[in-house]
């Protein structure tokens, strides 16, 4: 099963460890990643991981590295809320592939705005509120769902 | 780490593998529940395992069983969209332990009525559209939250 | 053209010749289900009635009954207005069989809750505002709909 | 019994037969009156059959025709979604007569809006969804409300 | 001051007298316009008075009368609710004279839809609730508007 | 026909023919007072008219004079869009008398909330957009409104 | 007086004491219900006190004790926010007795779907945000509506 | 128990016993003071009662009276739909000491308007749709909250 | 390439160069037809051109040229914003056929009513806000739809 | 620079120092007006300074001193929300003078209702969430506003 | 007629002739802008042709390239349906020059979302649902729009 | 008092002086920024000062300078009204630090989606409609709030 998985995070997750640890934790972005590649490693399947805080960026990396990826794990932060290019980009890019999108804490609990992403209805699944686990759940997941060739 | 999970599936959920399987699979309550079994038992911990159509009775065993599990995962179906009673009866026993709200489908790609769930406030955390697969991380996600004495 | 059609009511309709006449009339379930009876026995149809307050046994008797009827005539009194687990129910066992939902007041002359249906998407036909009359017309289009072999 | 009924259809009906069938079926317009019309004779009723794409039309003929006739079947077309006026003109000469407004197909399973008829408060009943057969279940709730001098 | 005023009555006016006399009098649309013309006369202004059920009449009425009239008077029933083709026809040709929106009946103590004219905002002022007076005070603010060259 | 009309200006009519003189015309509220009392004197017929700025004295006055004038004629200026303390009181009092609601403006052409009046179900009728004679029509149709015993 | 009232408690209410006791306070209901009771007996009305989880059971029991009961004090708990079925079995059996509808909570200080009783059309009052002693209230008030031969 | 309690009527209440008896009774507002006052009396305490129909007069008095009073009773008339300035008073004078807010009708029975109280969320508990006994228990639910020390 | 296009034009159209050249242009809807003309004439392509402000009208029409026309051009006027009707017959008769919608004007510029079109879902495209030229336009797209064979 | 400033607080406002300190601070009006009209003096302007509970007097005062004066800081306390007769005398004697609403709090991170000012429209601009110094630099604004000669 | 038009094609339009070519073609970006760069070619225009996924990179250009373009034609992709930002960009610089804004798909037969474009009102002109041809459309409006130096 | 503020300015920012004068006036942002510097001089405090249109510039630029400014201006330009990423971000690097939004025109006369800025919640205070020298009384207001300690 070579080949690789994109771990896609966009706005303000550089900053984990930092930013409000109550509702995102003490654990930095490079912790949780490195915990995914291990995680991943057995399966003989590399991880790229990208950051950006650029809406542009993030669809210049899917356009990149989602055709030939074996499954996308995305957290889009904020874009979630609005970013329709986003959406777009990540529905043509993400076709015939796992797509889980991993928001760390349960968004149902916060403001409404954060109740509602437009991604959700072009990825496979959504894993929400489980803190950085969500991430590793979501590697498991894309295993398991490459390991049956759905998806 | 001895004690019980509480897994406790709502409305029609009886009927998966008979149910329109393009949307919810070819496996039965059945299957997925012995697979969540096995996942639990290594960790010592029991699994009680409830199905009903009647929201009065789901509402009964979360009042009898909630309170001393170690966790709790539920697949409410529909209720998810309406049942504010189960909702409250979920916030007060599922105070301090760790409650995982599975959706087998990605709700998000269906009728509008399915993207919304009163549920998801005061629950820990939301997997959904991943299938059987959904009940299995939501297992993993209560080991590894009550291990780490969070949630 | 054996067999047996399922005839179910919910909640507040065992008290129809008590519950206000005006709105309702004067007529019992019971004299209500007979005449029914009667017109489908020369068809060789046999009536499976039931009436319940509670939405869990409305289900439990759809899935008993549902999958072996030869169509279904539905009042779901005020469940029309809100469970979703009724139309979950009735959606899944309704298939490949008429359904037809009834309400025997013009629902749209009433409270604005009164006018919306969440079954309506997942019946084949709705007869409203005729009075138990409507039960013998959507006995009667089940048997048209059965002799044609569509719906 | 003497007297006649009027059976209106609005507009694109005078198309059934050739109009997307799997919606509205294959039998035209002709032949669903003529259906009609067999089946009043019996009770001595002639049936007076009119179609129009014209609200002005529809108007002009219900107020010409309707307050002398015994009940009134109506198909408003897509009129029932915003004909205000056709509304006005219902309620005014469909006073003391039984009203049925019949739709072919069950319009809760289309666009949005067709879920909403403005005439619906101002009809005696309501018969969706159950194709051309409706037109005589219309027929037949209009001799039984004629003979029990109701609506 | 010679010239003609425009009287425009729309759907279901022509039933004045014999539609639901508690709302709307007993008065004939006949008699209403003949006290109409009589209160214009003595200013040496005729009355074009017209009535259609037809929306397009009413604007080929619009286009062949308005645009040399002194001022119009217009009754547009229900298609005071809906009709933005009426409402163009009336901004087009009821530029540089006074239009007055008349209304038998307070619109405001009935059903919601009734609350709303989309052409309001293109005639000069509304009359509604006063009943067939309506009319006359409408045919005094014309010769009012008229005499002071405004509007 | 002995007795009197109450004329009650609201908010910032004090200032008519100070303000916004394109919208609100340059005659004073004196000059038009004038006009209204000339009016309804050949009929023997006195004016109480009355202005202020606050909404608790305009209902300690329609509490004064209300319950026994002949009719009553209110601008409530802005009070119109919100004063529901206004309404109830308007409703109490004018119960048995005609009462007129004047706008000068024609407020369908001006900013949203402009275009609905909380008043407007409890009043007899509503004069809009026709400036300062809409007091004049006003008192006409009081007149006739008391000639004829209704309203 | 002799008789009985009837006092009906929905979902969790059971877990009163237990329930989270900064909102709900720290009495059990078996306590209140003795309050009510003693409160009651001075006049000689027994109380009929059930609770339940299930709105099935609840219908059940208002068809059975409500249509002899001399009133009825009911706290629907969350059912009061969505079960119209729950309405529509109180507005038939409720009719020509007191009906008190009881919330221990100021529901608007919480959450919005908690802002809204679709029980509330149908009852006669509703005590809201005093505690235990609404139910005490709410004794009181029937006794007194009794005793007055209103409601 | 020295101190009083602060009874505060808002617009139109000094007209109870005249205004739409089958809405509000036909008591007037001395008597229902009256009974209050009698109430309170064998607890020591005074009553301060106060009627306007002046916002604004209903503020100062709440600064004049609420900051030494033991409890406040108000029934703010229609202010309650729409008087965020009466609110922040109220939450501004009454923190600290029992509020209740009391409406004579059942408003969810009535108009739409009158269905929100911007009041609620600032307010101890309401007592709503039981006459002028609602005075009562109010006054009652005073006294208990103050021997209680709570609220 | 031999058959003809239909162009159709709805109410108020006629007027062009009358009505408010600021906002539709000077030229008249007979030079515009006429320069649609000479550019099919070269593709062997004829010209049905017709106006009506009759709704019916305009439906009569696209059910009798609209089966056999090789392409449709419609510019509906203000009916595009509320004839459901309309949208029903041309999404019938425009089945296999490009048909493109034409406004001359930038309705998003204009009131929010002209924002939505509900004939759009059933067109092929739309041009908007390119004056008289957009006809032009609208007549090479169609001409390119036919060679291509596509739409 | 001679002339004076309008300065107007409304409900609630005569209040501060007193009324919730962690929302309003604790200074006192009297202390932050007199260092507004410490700002005021060098420029040679006077400060007339009002506070008034009723929506009235505030008006009154608009019409007294606004049109001669320099300009106007107005904290409209909860009539912002609100107050259409306010923002109408505000629009009118503000016309032709720099007009600065402030707020203290920043009202975003409050309540819904307020979001929203009624006022905002008409004033020259908003200081918010800065405190009593908003006040101050609401005067800097004025002066500056004069000295240039614009707002 | 010398200068240059600028054409501006936002994200994910780089991968036309990849992206579901169901909906957006087999054409790549780099045929289509070949083919409007020959059709302006012979008017001596030049084209300018760019692509970006980012937003502020699409701004970027517009300030570069806009104020000295004759003409613009934009698809902006799904930036259309929530960039303010490049609305007021476009706003900018595109006054006095026409701006045709593109859309392959007929958008109002997909999802909700794509039915609004906030830049509608600030372009001159829309071409919808006419795939790659739509961009010649555009140019050729452009071509006309200059020689008539209008727009 | 060392150390500096960060100065932010949005999309479009950099045209001032050129972009539409008569809402944003004629001085260029160079002008403004310089302004802004010589009044923080005198305290000792720098001037950070960036412009972009990239709103992940924005995020990059606040992400560097926010967490060890004094405080920070910030004119969002059009991401005030759907940007939640920098609304995230400030919110994350804006807290224990004066954050001020500035807005040049008076955004509540414009266009609706200007109403609403998506930042407001997580800024210390707002500045609207004031121009240019909202930028400076926004120094100020930082200034202050650096000396006070507070915000």
């Amino acid at each position: 099963m070579p080949g690789y998985v994109l771990l896609l995070n966009g706005p303000s997750l550089n900053r984990l460890g930092e930013r409000d640890p109550a509702v995102y934790g003490t654990e930095t972005l490079a912790e949780i990643v490195e915990r995914v590649r291990r995680l991943l490693a057995p399966h003989d399947i590399d991880l790229v991981d990208k950051q950006s805080n650029h809406e542009g960026v993030l669809m210049d990396i899917l356009q990149q590295y989602g055709p030939t990826a074996r499954g996308i794990i995305i957290n889009p932060g904020a874009f979630a809320h609005y970013s329709y290019a986003l959406r777009d980009c990540l529905e043509d890019v993400g076709a015939r592939r796992p797509v889980i999108e991993v928001h760390l804490s349960n968004v149902y609990r916060r403001e409404p705005f954060r109740h509602h992403s437009v991604l959700a209805p072009v990825v496979t699944g959504q894993i929400t509120g489980l803190g950085s686990r969500g991430y590793e759940l979501a590697a498991q997941a894309v295993i398991s769902l490459i390991q049956e060739g759905t998806a």
